[in-house]
């Protein structure tokens, strides 16, 4: 796949990554994991047990970065935007944990979920628990201005998540209420994370809106390519989770593309397997046929390609140099990934 | 059962209840309804459906009560505490839904649950929409230092949550142990919903202090009351819950001082049903019988009614009145009460 329009041929690698961004934030970085495992603490042993099992799985520490990225981005130069990268992360982690209640998905990033070894309901604590050091923290640094993004942020996922399970099951579900979920599920943190860097670093609206464009694309692309992975045949070779969303109902870009462009079988096939959940043996398999056979990843690839470029431009507000070279490959690897 | 013994006579009337203070903090209480309705609205209309049935299940409302009697005690005389006391509420509503995770209890208020009703994963995503209104209600009234009490509040009610079921089905649990539980997941919020009555109306320090101890105080009697409720045979005898602590392996006071007092065969039933989990048709009719002829139950109140008098002499720090008055009937009412 080509890389995205607006990123110059030879500033991004020919597999993109995240490395460069790891490279300029690691000490940075350092300091958030390490706080991340200091305000996970609690007398209650099963609370750092549960928390570190999600914590410790080798998430990609995406939201982090991007607070981290934006703060220095901006040119800021103090150590508050530490904290409330661990906040963001934390407001992570706990939705992680609330979304995997119920779900039948035994894989999160190749391990168990929380909730399939230690049962829903001291999952579902341990993310309140998460959900108020986060607030703890940010209220520890003192920015009403960001304890309102952040909040409103936490406000919008959950309705997210509330319309995610709305939709789900229902193959009458338009590609606008499917994009409005992921804006508000996925790209609402990306969006809040990135625009706090700015907060912090005191640069003026502009640049708010600006990292707020960024995060909010860039959370689309990426959630656009999660939706897309879990049809890959290729991901399910390498042992990871494939499927999930099939197994659930969730009517994502994918089905939704699959089902417009199908024939009066395919979407029989789809109605069963989706709406009335009478799922046999072979129907993962015929679903991800289905959406390669119809074009739908590619096309959901090609639209996930758009909200990234999207993300780059908005990066335009910001001198170039190393950091802002980072965030443009950070939005092709969004969309360049295979995991 | 007399009145605690910091109260004077004629003070109390016969039936202590939530009258004098509904009567006083009517007109706040009716601005707090309206807008805890306003603020769980959300386009997705399954949010306030599911909050509308918990937050309308006829709740005492006693946690904002708390903050708007607090305030006006304190002779707060604007309308901040309107929305602290909304917050406190969604902070509450929000804890309810997650607590009833997992849990078989089926009847909450004589109403099903919205667990039971809609299933785990909305009710859980609802609470933490409530619970991020209850961050943007507070963000936006600008005190961090409220801010800070309840964050902090929130994390501890976790915590007592996660610790209640490391606790559950361990019949060695100490009383010790039973109270640090009940002080974290029910009076946390007593006592800080009371305290920023006090912040709110900028009182010195000292009356911070007293209302912290008076809401810690009462929350602990007010749950030393609900377990003692859950083993009551009146109680069932109403159509109300009784024996959900049971069925759930939680270890309350109740069953901890029959268990202390109980003969070995008494303590193999309380492993057998607690630990092992084994229950029969009959258990939970002997189980009553056992806390009630080993005086577990008549303990159980004296010892809330000593907390509870401790919470009414906290109210000492301030003048006498109407107001105080309710108050301290409150802290009656709150180990008189039959549900």
């Amino acid at each position: 796949m080509p890389p995205v329009p607006s990123v110059e041929p030879g500033l991004v690698s020919a597999k993109p990554s995240l490395d460069a961004l790891f490279r300029l934030l690691g000490p940075d970085l350092a300091r958030v994991n390490a706080l991340i495992v200091e305000r996970m603490h609690s007398p209650i042993a099963l609370i750092p047990q549960l928390a570190g099992h999600i914590v410790a799985a080798g998430g990609k520490r995406l939201r982090p970065l991007l607070t981290l990225a934006a703060a220095r981005l901006c040119g800021y130069r103090g150590d508050r935007h530490i904290a409330l990268a661990a906040a963001v992360e934390f407001i992570h982690t706990a939705t992680l944990l609330h979304d995997d209640v119920v779900d039948a998905s035994e894989l999160r990033r190749g391990r168990d979920t929380a909730n399939a070894v230690w049962g829903n309901k001291p999952a579902v604590l341990v993310g309140d628990f998460l959900f108020a050091r986060s607030f703890e923290l940010m209220v520890e640094d003192g920015s009403l201005r960001i304890l309102e993004i952040l909040s409103r942020a936490a406000a919008v996922i959950a309705e997210g998540e509330v319309a995610q399970l709305v939709t789900a099951n229902d193959t009458t579900t338009t590609e606008a209420a499917y994009l409005a979920v992921i804006e508000a599920k996925t790209a609402a943190l990306f969006a809040a994370a990135s625009r706090i860097g700015a907060v912090v670093a005191e640069r003026p609206e502009a640049e708010e809106r600006a990292l707020e464009r960024f995060g909010r694309n860039l959370g689309i692309a990426y959630q656009l390519i999660d939706d897309m992975l879990d049809f890959s045949a290729e991901v399910g070779e390498l042992g990871k989770s494939v499927g999930d969303d099939f197994r659930d109902g969730k009517l994502t870009l994918p089905v939704l593309i699959a089902i417009a462009r199908g024939d009066p079988e395919e979407r029989a096939f789809w109605r069963r397997t989706l709406e009335d959940g009478e799922q046999r043996a072979d129907d993962l398999e015929r679903a991800i046929r289905l959406v390669e056979r119809r074009g739908a990843l590619a096309e959901t690839s090609a639209r996930a390609r758009r909200y990234a470029a999207e993300a780059a431009v908005a990066l335009a507000e910001f001198p170039d140099g190393p950091l802002r070279r980072a965030l443009v490959e950070t939005t092709v690897f969004a969309v360049e990934r295979g995991f």
